[in-house]
């Protein structure tokens, strides 16, 4: 149920939308384990070469909210003062960002909590760039994964899954949030009962291209309450999904380790 | 020569002591290749563990300045709108960071410019950490690379030196900063010597577990201005180098990909 209040003030801020989390998520969260399972290396990861996941961010960027989420304060100038040096005034969820477990949770672990172990582990890249071209609103379903499986063979264990939507070529255009008239966004996302489906194969983290683990159009976040709810992690806006293979890469999750935080920019790298 | 009125600003800001960049110094810079090197993975790069560099940050991390430099917002609570979300104001040098060559200089290159394979690199890690507790103004010369490359023969291509100061367990304690009555820091730091000697060796960046490259006493932040006036980078405040082996691990920097940083706190690696 939504605590006092909530529903009000997320209406609001968080995406001028209803928000309902209803007792059928709560049962969810709590049917599957609470614990994240670690990136193991039993055997040694190799890589010849890197691939940046990580767009350039500047105040621009688009966001959830619609609104500039970051400002650059020149604080020092090379010809003042002999150096250069900003301070930044930045939203935790901007540009290619970390979503922890405790930013849609009451006390769930916070970026500087996470292990190490769980930011770098294995990485699978799910394209359905066709089906989001077809249907904004897609959303990632377990016959996906079925698809990615009979192709590809297990998910490794810690894995974590990417879903590849091609929305990043929309960067730069009103395609990218694409808020219809009533200011509901539509891009893909995970399917809400995707989360206990990726828990139970022992996923660590979600990565997407788009601005949010929801399709744009949620009205609940029901995936964000269930995923980051069961103490696992997701990234957003990421880029450069398309230039990876479906699986052999390893995610680097460069998330920022500063305490209490709910998410914050990160540099997101795949070795491949 | 220091550009008009930098002399008496950097006095009072940077350092409360004397800047001065000397013709030497310039010279030294312009002597030496402004191309960093970029790691180069001729061979699959493999590793089994991960090892975080990164120091948790929060506002009362030690600052070179000596006054926080980080302050974290509540802008959106569980209890009160159903999620947790902060804003961060925040000094790009702050806590485990990035030190860019636009840093210190007029037009390097920026965070969001380095190439991310400059950033993924083999690491090597020199232990001068019995001489720093002999000496808090000790500064890693050439006999310390020399010394290193007999016990362990040449450094890689494309290499990150980490100077292994041991400094990291004053961290609580004001002997971090070890400011003296006159206000002055001391700790150790890289020599300025050392910038050409390293830039001839094809490295492409240095870390340290200090508040700065330059030893804590520096008047003129000559390393700074050689080695990353130079286009190469710096780490700063690095944790855990004590826990490496000399060589054989992978350095991954997660610096900000943010427009015009000149730095940012980062999610720093070391793959072993």
């Amino acid at each position: 149920m939504c605590v006092p209040g909530c529903q009000e003030v997320v209406t609001q801020r968080l995406s001028r939308r209803n928000l309902f989390r209803g007792a059928a998520g709560m049962a969810a969260v709590a049917a599957f384990s609470s614990t994240p399972v670690a990136g193991a290396f039993a055997a040694p990861v190799s890589f010849t070469r890197v691939v940046d996941l990580t767009h350039v961010l500047d105040p621009a960027f688009p966001t959830f909210f619609g609104k500039p989420q970051l400002e650059v304060r020149k604080l020092f100038t090379f010809d003042k003062d002999g150096f250069n040096l900003n301070e930044w005034v930045v939203n935790e969820h901007t540009g290619t960002h970390l979503d922890t477990p405790f930013h849609f949770s009451k006390d769930g672990l916070s970026a500087d909590a996470l292990a190490i172990e769980t930011l770098v582990v294995p990485l699978a890249v799910v394209d359905v760039s066709a089906k989001a071209a077809a249907n904004p609103d897609y959303q990632l379903v377990a016959a996906d994964l079925d698809a990615w499986e009979a192709a590809n063979g297990p998910l490794p264990a810690g894995v974590a899954l990417a879903l590849y939507s091609g929305w990043e070529k929309k960067l730069g255009t009103d395609g990218f949030r694409n808020a219809d008239a009533a200011g509901v966004l539509h891009f893909p996302g995970f399917h809400p009962d995707l989360a206990a489906v990726l828990a139970r194969k022992g996923a660590s983290g979600v990565v997407v291209d788009t601005l949010s683990l929801d399709h744009g159009a949620s009205k609940d976040f029901a995936f964000h309450y269930k995923w980051l709810g069961s103490g696992r992690w997701g990234v957003e806006a990421a880029a450069n999904l398309g230039a990876l293979p479906p699986k052999g890469a390893t995610l680097v999750v460069g998330g920022p380790k500063i305490k209490g935080a709910s998410g914050g920019p990160s540099r997101v790298l795949a070795l491949v």
